[in-house]
């Protein structure tokens, strides 16, 4: 009712805060609620989760304008068509790309690698920081009553994760090695480890390793590991010289999963990479619903990555904060209070 | 007998040419002809190829200090176990890699990725590049007498080629581009197409593309291919620019086959790799005995590719030959002429 309400009276004179990126990010209290196209949904922000892309976005990869945000639980509050009136009040989260479906990639691959593909708060379309935002119906997960909103604000990097276990599936690998004990990393080494596989989890400092450990997950530093030591290794480290470790360790003729986007080029060699064979496979987006499946089963004991939660009106200092060495998630909701 | 008299009474006393790399490049008349260990072979040079890795070591790629040299045809002149003798007075050519013969690697894949291996003329062995070289007999082949010198001393890039096949075959892959249209490129190219792979060979300038064409393969300028056109593109570029190049026009979920090592690190976006989900393939050394059949067939027309014929006196001047741009393959030979 409300949700309707507010498309048919309010989208332009009812202001609501949003965190802008406009070559710098910035706090704003004054922006439209998005207007509905056809297929969309409304949706009130719960809680979303900055993730390592939102900083490499502020520092200008991918040269996006607009509301940042693609990690987030809501609710959605209006839907621009009567056949999705089902979705009304209903908690959801959503996959973030918005294919043309036209085009031959849409329709052998799916919306993940249309080129002409929008992105939510990544590319082309506004994100989820902010009190409203829109999505396609057709990329909405309803979440179990199971899974909390600290839980399902992971879903979209738990998905993602997931999708390392489906690529590494045909490759024959005994022992894994993760690198970058992150957000992303901690994630990726957990459900590879539930899948079966040897894990560890591989990081710069004993710090950084105390989380892995207390996730029950075997641990190592990267300065005490041999060269050419795992048949696979995952790059989850968001950083060019994370990079060059995972391909110092990957043994001869091995995979080396490459998971995390660094800003802008950086120094590489990939020398290794010819004369002893390795295959990279390069690793993006997964299934939600799976990741909402294992949420609901309390595998994942996700709360206790969070580091931070603040409101938008604080996103500057969330983002700052969110930027700091080994701090893993770091979350945003419209308000601390619920009377807000 | 020669080659036997030689090993008895004149390892250190008949001096030979060689091309020897120490620091920079030089070409000596002083050395002694190799000794042989247990299982060799000494080898007396036909004829060799300078190749790209040449041109990279000499600019301190894989910091090698010796005789330069891997691809070459040769005659068996001694050997140092009687039961390798009917070995003696064969026209050869001979894989690289010397493996420990006894490590996990070894056993699995073969001496090619043995991180304790040697490499002739690149790691821990003196090359070809001299009068008289040796090499394990167990990695040598015999040349079918079909095959002339100028065409069996294309026998190690020409195998390295077909290994493009073998690891895109497990591949869906309707077009290949082969990026680099040099000695490699072509070969690759070739073997693609006689595979049944609808090749484009794409290169920079229009007079790169004069050879290929009459290879009878199609070509295409590198500034007139659009982002996201090939399933699978072979970067055999050997520069860090092609690369970027090949990673700009290869499709989403596409294949990267990395055939060529540039020297030291380059500065590299691999920020596509990941957003759309790219597989890079390493790609090194390929069977020897399958590129000896082809090239008896006479179905590649490698002797196109020939731009110069130099005695290894001239060794500095063909290096320069082979290092501008455009020119294919040097050749290097004892001398001219056969009163040598």
């Amino acid at each position: 009712m409300f949700g309707k309400k507010l498309i048919l009276q309010g989208s332009l004179t009812i202001p609501m805060q949003a965190l802008r990126l406009d070559k710098s990010l910035s706090y704003r209290n004054d922006i439209s609620v998005p207007k509905l196209a056809a297929g969309d949904a409304l949706i009130e922000l719960s809680l979303a989760g900055i993730c390592a892309t939102d900083l490499e976005l502020v520092k200008g990869y991918a040269d996006f304008s607009g509301i940042l945000g693609h990690e987030f639980v809501g609710t959605v509050k209006a839907v621009a068509d009567d056949e999705h009136r089902n979705w009304l009040n209903r908690r959801v989260v959503g996959s973030i790309n918005i294919g043309c479906n036209a085009c031959e990639v849409c329709r052998r691959d799916g919306p993940e690698h249309c080129l002409n593909r929008k992105v939510l708060g990544i590319r082309g379309k506004d994100g989820v920081f902010a009190d409203y935002f829109s999505l396609p119906v057709a990329n909405l997960y309803a979440v179990p009553d199971a899974v909390p909103d600290q839980a399902a604000v992971f879903t979209e990097p738990l998905a993602a994760a997931l999708r390392v276990v489906k690529q590494i599936a045909a490759v024959p690998v005994t022992g894994v090695a993760v690198v970058g004990p992150g957000r992303l990393g901690l994630l990726i080494a957990k459900v590879l480890s539930l899948a079966g596989y040897q894990v560890t989890v591989v990081g710069r400092s004993v710090s950084s390793l105390a989380l892995p450990e207390q996730w029950q997950l075997t641990t190592d530093l990267i300065a005490e590991i041999p060269d050419n030591n795992f048949d696979c290794v995952v790059d989850a480290s968001g950083q060019a010289a994370g990079f060059a470790q995972a391909l110092r360790i990957v043994k001869p003729r091995g995979t080396l999963v490459l998971k995390s986007t660094f800003a802008a080029s950086a120094a590489l060699d990939l020398s290794k990479v010819v004369v002893y064979e390795i295959n990279i496979i390069g690793s993006r987006c997964g299934p939600f619903a799976d990741a909402l499946t294992l949420l609901a089963e309390g595998k994942l004991p996700v709360a206790t990555m969070i580091d931070g939660q603040y409101p938008l009106s604080g996103g500057l200092a969330a983002f700052a904060h969110a930027a700091q060495a080994g701090v893993r998630k770091i979350l945003l909701q419209p308000a601390l209070h619920s009377d807000y």
